[in-house]
């Protein structure tokens, strides 16, 4: 079978699958999460050792650390990925929920169900424990899935599949809802991206280059995230005991993730005052300010002993960092801020620190990003800490959904209509 | 200068002007819409004289009857415009509505709070109201918009155009939120669906080609429709009283609405009585009949007059009419309907007549389409009848907005937060 056909294939048995999923009961759905959470401590010992054989030959393939980091699946591992199927299977199903229902003059009542969205392909690297994941959030919210991990990590994804399907079968829901593309050719990527008939959205998680690939050729919407350029900015009326806390926390807490700052913006007002205490704790972490040139003198000024200080270029105000490296600015106040936030950012997460309570407001209306704060690190930019339980990942874009996308996030709304036989006139 | 330089000038005075428009108060845009409708009113005799250069040029090009009404602007139709805006200056101003602010274990609070989408383009026929209704829908929810109107409107298109400038100026809002596209060069639109810099979403309104093209070609979101093949089922448990109805309305109301039945589901149980009522009613409106098997030999043996009966053949179940015809088939109940419906629909609208609680209750939850009624006629499915105070189009896709897209479809939803000082542990 070629790959075109395989594909289409597993499309056609996704879509038929996901008409089942829809009318699951959320019994059946939590009951399929939780046996697929049994079957997957019970294999614990084969799931170890499929994954030791991607291992073997990543190794022997040259993969560097941090790939072969996020392939290993030890048991502590298989134990973190039944934790999380259970965990979703605690979470309210979204599925069915009547909301907004109105009685209009004609007599009918008009409101909204929510519902699946149908079938999402998923593409990821290789990492094992988002297909459990994945497939875990695209169940509860009834959906189908069709999966596509990296090819490094094969045989850890067949045998996570079997105990999917394992559960599924327990739970009397189509093993069909969730499949694993259990092929390495490249090309079922391509294939799985351009059939609208069978896909109705596309996720796809992993680097830029797998995420702008994906945007440029899909047929079917994708809910995608690019670069985390997050923003912190201190008013000329921050609180002085929160600046240097909410910077801290938002650029060193983690350094890898997107929601990490990558720009702070300093109001010229406190600049002399707020710049030095910044740079004092970032000389202590380790931390490069690449500053413009107003924040370069004052901090020059200010002497700090280990401050790793650096004249900042155009392209540091678009740089997501991913590392111990913040780029630095003296803006004239909210407005230049703004102003800088909507040219340069990501539109991820950017928040302000300040007392005043219009220039707050004003930065949370005007700025156009999918996460705006005040007085909080930006590192809250996170499924779990909003309260959606778990995540299938940030979205940078407007359209659909936007931040941290949960169950929610994977359903629509149908309009329905209440009637007792009105016709219109 | 080129068309493709000419459409990125469009789009970078679009997407300065759109943030203007993000942060412009209810009350400017209130009353920009009240200007633009007043220097309609005022310059209706100008608006129907550059309209009569459109009809004139479009009659020597041979354009047909259907067209040239289309095109056509009248003083009653000037009126109508500005009536329209005015109507939407009444609606509330989706943007900056906070919604589910709910504090977390953090301290944090999250909402979440409603944002224009940016810069919204239009791509629609010769038809010079769309050009007043669509500015101001975009206006309201705080959007700037690229107006692509039908070449043979293009002076009709001007005159429009400049009131709307005129408005905007009066307001004191950048007259750049609404720009007309000022040239018949068909690479425009072409140029426009691949800017994503520039255009966050492509509403086409048209004709199926016109849409499918859009729909291939666009490097952007689209919310689009295409066709309205919807179905009217009558369960075993239908009201008597309330079959004919609604039959009625579904399908005569209105021939050429994309709301309008195309096939109509009858159960077994009650084809034998139900039908021959239907066959009497559409035989007195001289509606065809394609009927499968079964209904042909219930409704040959019921000899109803002048009745008009048709096989169906299998296309029939996929067809939107737009014409005195309807497709019929018996089905078992109300499984094979919805089995019918999810095969066959466009997913536009679709309804079940039936005193039955639990197959109401499954229909509405299992038929995938945008709207999904009880009791009801399809004709409802309309902004207006919704409560939506306008549209700017139905959507049968699953993303972003489902079916009716008023003024909410035109924004999104971003997460703000409400700290005091937290930082993530």
């Amino acid at each position: 079978m070629d790959i075109n056909t395989y594909m289409q294939d597993i499309g056609r048995r996704a879509r038929a699958a996901s008409r089942l999923m829809a009318a699951a009961s959320t019994a059946a759905k939590n009951d399929a999460l939780a046996a697929i959470a049994a079957e997957i401590r019970r294999q614990s010992a084969a799931l170890v050792a499929a994954n030791g054989k991607d291992l073997a030959a990543a190794r022997s393939a040259g993969l560097d650390a941090a790939m072969l980091d996020r392939l290993t699946l030890n048991e502590k591992g298989v134990e973190a990925m039944a934790a999380g199927l259970e965990q979703i299977a605690t979470l309210p199903d979204p599925v069915g929920e009547i909301t907004d229902v109105r009685r209009r003059p004609s007599g009918i009542q008009v409101g909204r169900m929510r519902v699946p969205l149908g079938v999402i392909g998923i593409i990821y690297e290789a990492r094992p424990n988002v297909t459990a994941d994945a497939a875990a959030l695209c169940l509860k919210a009834g959906n189908a899935a069709i999966l596509r991990g990296g090819s490094e990590a094969i045989e850890s994804n067949r045998a996570i599949a079997a105990c999917v399907h394992a559960g599924l079968k327990t739970a009397g829901l189509p093993e069909d809802a969730i499949q694993v593309v259990d092929t390495t050719d490249r090309a079922a990527v391509g294939a799985l991206i351009t059939m609208p008939q069978y896909v109705d959205v596309i996720v796809p998680r992993g680097g830029k280059g797998l995420i702008a690939r994906v945007s440029a050729e899909a047929k079917v919407p994708v809910i995608k995230h690019l670069d985390g350029n997050c923003h912190v900015y201190i008013d000329e009326d921050a609180d002085p005991a929160k600046i240097v806390p909410i910077v801290e926390n938002a650029k060193t807490q983690r350094y890898g993730t997107c929601n990490t700052a990558e720009t702070l913006l300093v109001a010229r007002a406190v600049a002399a005052t707020a710049l030095p205490a910044i740079a004092a704790m970032f000389a202590a972490k380790g931390v490069e300010m690449r500053c413009d040139e107003e924040a370069l003198a004052i901090l020059r000024g200010a002497a700090i002993g280990e401050a790793k200080l650096v004249a900042a270029s155009e392209t540091d105000w678009r740089e997501e960092f991913l590392a111990p490296i913040i780029a630095v600015k003296v803006v004239a106040g909210v407005d230049e801020a703004i102003a800088h936030i909507n040219t340069y950012s990501s539109a991820h997460t950017e928040a302000i620190v300040t007392e005043n309570y219009t220039r707050a407001m004003r930065f949370l209306r005007e700025v156009d990003s999918s996460s705006v704060m005040v007085n909080a690190s930006t590192r809250f930019a996170d499924g779990f800490e909003y309260g959606l339980g778990a995540e299938i990942g940030i979205s940078t874009d407007k359209f659909h959904a936007r931040g941290p996308v949960g169950l929610e996030g994977l359903t629509s709304q149908k309009w329905i209509v209440f009637g007792d036989g009105e016709v219109r006139r």
